[in-house]
């Protein structure tokens, strides 16, 4: 175990090496899962992706359980952070801002995301730490999309219309699983931000760009 | 093979037992789906839980791929045969139908079905066949919700607003799979109701009650 990063000199500290090694085998757990679906993404698949040896991964996750549980958590990390990610700046129009939000629904992480949910609605050693994260990251990404749509969610309604739409990004994401669905999404998604518009009701001066 | 079939004397016609006996097993299949998931659901699972032996239920399909083919078409027609039976007389308000239609997506049919997905997004053997179906599921949900919504398709994006809803109504389904999500839908079905009354327009006369 560790042997690899014990022996090599020069390069960068042993302790940044073996967190880039961490890293490299929760990025190729996700894309294994994403890929190949859950029962497929074993420890020794997913260390042969990483190009990481066995030995190298068991030492940083013992179980496949380990892994896992981590590659979620992780995954959770980084759903947050491709919201966030979305718009630095200033938003745009609110078309925009839901076209962002349907395309982040149909990419790998949400692909990886559906193949973990389905798993841990069977497996209990999942469930609990999925529906955690998952109420964690759907608390984030309601506030993130709040905050881009400019909605008042003192207006009534205005909570649940970003919910709903939250919702039908996540099935427009199912709806892609099997087969390419990008030109019917398009359409529904130019539909459905008009519904948003007039739901949400005129931008406040300075802050979506309407 | 099929001996039970043969050496009984009475009850209905030897044809009649055969098909029920078929029925049995493919309802299990889905029901197993549901519950345990695609790994776990084998053929002897599958037999146990309709209460065959394993040769009868291996007479009707020899392979497992033979029941899973079969048990996606059946599944496919429950699905369908569901949304028809929902409202057999004239149909009630929007408000009604929206709920309805959301109920149906976190039902057992649709918790087997996303198993199924998952699996087939993988599954070379599954995929063809659930694509095909899927297609002509989808089309005729779409079809059964713009007659029970009284959507007129001629007004410009009443088809899409159709589409969004039953994105929408998948995208619940998927919200209950790991957390009953009961009182959020609730909210989320009522106001998203109201948004595809406004781009619907008016209900024609002696159509949907509005």
């Amino acid at each position: 175990m560790g042997t690899v990063t014990r022996t090599a000199r020069g390069g960068p500290p042993r302790q940044d090496r073996s967190r880039a090694t961490r890293e490299r085998l929760l990025e190729a757990a996700v894309t294994c899962v994403a890929e190949h679906g859950w029962t497929r993404s074993t420890v020794a698949v997913v260390a042969e992706r990483a190009g990481v040896s066995r030995g190298a991964a068991q030492h940083h996750f013992p179980t496949r359980e380990d892994l896992f549980t981590a590659a979620v958590a992780y995954m959770a990390e980084e759903r947050s952070a491709a919201l966030r990610a979305l718009f630095p700046g200033p938003p745009p129009g609110r078309h925009a801002v839901v076209a962002a939000l349907a395309d982040l629904y149909t990419g790998p992480l949400f692909r990886a995301a559906l193949q973990l949910w389905v798993v841990a609605s069977q497996e209990e050693t999942l469930r609990e730490d999925v529906v955690a994260l998952e109420a964690r990251v759907g608390r984030e990404t309601h506030r993130i999309a709040v905050a881009l749509l400019d909605a008042d969610e003192a207006r009534p309604g205005a909570r649940e219309t970003v919910q709903g739409l939250l919702d039908m990004c996540r099935g427009l994401g199912l709806a892609d699983l099997l087969t390419d669905d990008g030109p019917r999404r398009e359409r529904v998604v130019r539909q459905w931000a008009t519904l948003v518009e007039v739901a949400l009701g005129e931008t406040r001066p300075g802050a979506s760009g309407g």
